[in-house]
């Protein structure tokens, strides 16, 4: 816990400037703080929770559908790095490189993964033998360093925590296969956990993952009108496994290369979350990965200890074994309007009050974070009524954000209607698009806004690419981004 | 999954080279693999289940204790590790270092962490003001570096994980307090979950952890008749909080240096867990952190699959339905006897046979890892038959190892009979030590054997010094280690 002054400043609000209400609210909540290294964060216990509840959700769901954690070394040397041509040109400028150990130099220098790929090729193709060892289903839960010259917590930091699974398949088929439905755990788990509607489809050649055939990704529209990826699932193919050597007898005796994927979802995920929900007091965090589902605050008029405290007491330990993640506010030092602040700032999704009239009543007063909306509840029904409340915050928390994406996705079939609009309100923009990265390349410069994903269908009336005027292969979203 | 040649080939007997079957077993059972750089290893997916299981117990056992978790930077810079002078000199020629950032020279050079005092410390001096802020709890899961010049899988390597628990208190008395709860959390653990008997107790100042007061540590006998060093707690006093300056205004408004712990268990565990338990056959694994805890082996004459495939089918839902952690191996492209040396080899703790004469009789063969023996049980009654089955494994496999360090610990009251001792059997030496560093180097000299713990209290007759004849101030462990 900070100092009770730095509770007490003010944060900036969000509807003024959205950019540092975000840096406020991190370090006022203790999400997170700037450690001695440019760009690199701690995460702090109240943010680390929200990454556990992240974690153990979708570890369940990769685990549910056969995929099994491992642990790769955290270095990776050169050569390594060097064997996938477009890999290496895409990584290797933002590589920290370890060259001395133990006091001496090394012969050759090890790059700190920023990505494993390199190093889980290299034993794959020592593991994978026939058509009997495939599929390798396989994750691990690791840190990775990319050095990045412009950082913001939890979105784009030095260090990062994340997932990366990293798959071998048979045929072609179950790859692609394989990579959709990863894409799709990644979607259902943004949109039913954190609250936040995702747009998915495919990367054009310019935004794909540096050695992927085929990059597939989840983006998320922020409240500034950017765009935030906030996964991605990577078919590579058998660039990988053309480059280490990953070959498997495959059911007609012949050697054959491996079809590989790789995927992943990162920290970046808490930040996304930040942004998507919180308004002018602070955070809301929605309920399914909220550290604190509900905080008790007993009102502290006359002898409260021995009236309110001891029914408060009671509240903790029912909530407490009906499953329901929740703190008991107890310290005489501040009022409750103080804590009503602080817990509002905290982001927790329902308030409980209780004072002496409620006690009186057989009741406590349920405040929904979001508007603030009180509704009195008998103390026996209190779990269910919890229960039910997190769940319509949960979905309240889902369409307000849809339905602001909704309201900030325009249509543009022009390139002088797309430069307008991103200078009015950015936001997610579908526009034909013929495929050439020479268009592509003139919307990055003019408007700076790239394509997040190609539809999957073409859209009607966007048949012509707005920059070109030839015919649109695609209908396609653009967005300034994170 | 190997091919199917590695697991034919038979590993190295126990009983005959127990440093080659340790490495085979590794390897052939998948736990873990060696990587191209040297010293730094693989975690295979079913050696990482074992590590999933010891932390998410010890996890849960420190979050009921008061602890949470966050997350500290991987990097620190080589001016905040030479803060603690002590601290710097024990680390630094283990140290890997990174000297290019993104393709820049970095002006100071950072650390890859070896442990987290230094950074932590750091942010700890920003955090904590007053005694409000205490205790500071909190525990990181995290990987480490330390330049190793000899390794071994999960007993020394390179990269390894671990957790490292790093709190502040208002007083020596709670510090003293919280390291010695952590040492008893760690004894409980590796005692109940890993059937490891430990004993716990002080290190003499020559082996306790760089810039600590005091180390506790748990130690283990392993069957090579070496101890092994399982966990370790701290008190660091105000070491670190006078070396960061971390102060805080104590209740009597004073401004005082904190009190301070560290802690920490790593993937050694795992090695610990496969030299107590193994045998000539391979693995045997405590049912409690065994990844899987029963196979199924369905007896494959005739028409098996129309038969007793369905049956085994029945019998896999009704253990996984009962919360068993189990496998079916329906497998036709190997023998019974090939599948019963295969998972005898992995360490599952039991294998379930079933066959059309089991099916008639509707029962089910259980057979015990440890001794092979045979139950037969009715199939109704077949999880709780397989629960205590799993309970009487798991305190045999205690007893056994407990047994085995009894026959070999030793009383040993001169260095003669100590340099003996060593020669013939090694194990656990209990000796009266006059408390000197002399007495205690001269032991490591003549026997290469060093005092594992500091008895509480002095054992009868150890009431002096093997080496120098004083008066013996403590009675000790000594034993040669890992």
């Amino acid at each position: 816990m900070g100092t009770d002054k730095d509770f007490i400043k003010q944060i900036t609000k969000r509807s003024e400037d959205f950019s540092r209400w975000y840096t406020d609210v991190i370090k006022r909540a203790e999400l997170a703080d700037y450690s001695p290294m440019k760009g690199m964060m701690v995460i702090r216990p109240y943010g680390f929770e929200v990454w556990e509840l992240i974690q153990s959700n979708l570890d369940r769901m990769f685990k549910d559908t056969g995929h099994k954690n491992a642990y790769f070394p955290l270095f990776i040397p050169e050569s390594f790095l060097k064997k996938e041509a477009e890999h290496v040109e895409g990584f290797a400028p933002e590589v920290a490189w370890v060259s001395v150990g133990g006091e001496e130099e090394l012969e050759e220098r090890l790059a700190v993964r920023p990505t494993s790929e390199a190093i889980i090729c290299s034993m794959y193709s020592k593991w994978i033998k026939s058509w009997r060892d495939l599929p390798v289903l396989i994750n691990q839960w690791a840190n990775v360093v990319r050095w990045e010259k412009v950082t913001r917590p939890f979105l784009r930091t030095t260090e990062f925590l994340w997932q990366e699974g990293h798959t071998v398949h048979e045929t072609a088929e179950e790859c692609e296969e394989e990579t959709l439905k990863i894409l799709n755990i990644y979607k259902t788990f943004a949109e039913d956990y954190l609250a936040i509607p995702v747009i998915s489809g495919l990367k054009s050649d310019a935004e794909k993952f540096a050695g992927a055939v085929s990059t597939y990704a989840i983006e998320a529209l922020m409240p500034d009108g950017k765009a935030l990826q906030a996964g991605t699932s990577h078919n590579l193919g058998q660039n990988f496994s053309r480059a280490f050597n990953i070959r498997f007898e495959n059911r007609e005796q012949k050697l054959e290369y491996g079809w590989q994927t790789s995927w992943g979802v990162s920290t970046r995920l808490v930040g996304a979350l930040i942004m998507v929900h919180g308004d002018d007091s602070g955070l809301i965090i929605p309920p399914k990965v909220a550290p604190l589902q509900a905080v008790i605050v007993p009102i502290s008029r006359g002898n409260w200890k021995e009236t309110v405290l001891p029914e408060a007491e009671k509240l903790f330990s029912t909530l407490k074994n009906g499953g329901i993640r929740v703190y008991l506010d107890d310290r005489d030092t501040f009022t409750p309007g103080w804590k009503f602040s602080e817990w509002e700032m905290r982001g927790v999704p329902v308030r409980v009050e209780i004072g002496p009239k409620d006690i009186e009543k057989g009741q406590a007063v349920l405040v929904n974070r979001i508007n603030r909306e009180k509704s009195f509840v008998n103390i026996e029904d209190i779990v269910e009524e919890l229960s039910s409340l997190f769940k319509k915050i949960q979905s309240d928390l889902f369409n307000n954000a849809l339905k602001f994406r909704e309201e900030n996705t325009s249509i543009n079939s022009t390139l002088e209607e797309l430069v307008a609009t991103i200078e009015k309100q950015r936001g997610f923009i579908r526009s034909g698009w013929c495929g050439s990265e020479k268009c592509e390349a003139i919307v990055k410069e003019k408007a700076a806004a790239t394509i997040r994903v190609i539809d999957k269908k073409k859209s009607a009336g966007l048949d012509k690419c707005l920059v070109c005027g030839k015919e649109a292969e695609k209908s396609v979203i653009f967005a300034k981004s994170y």
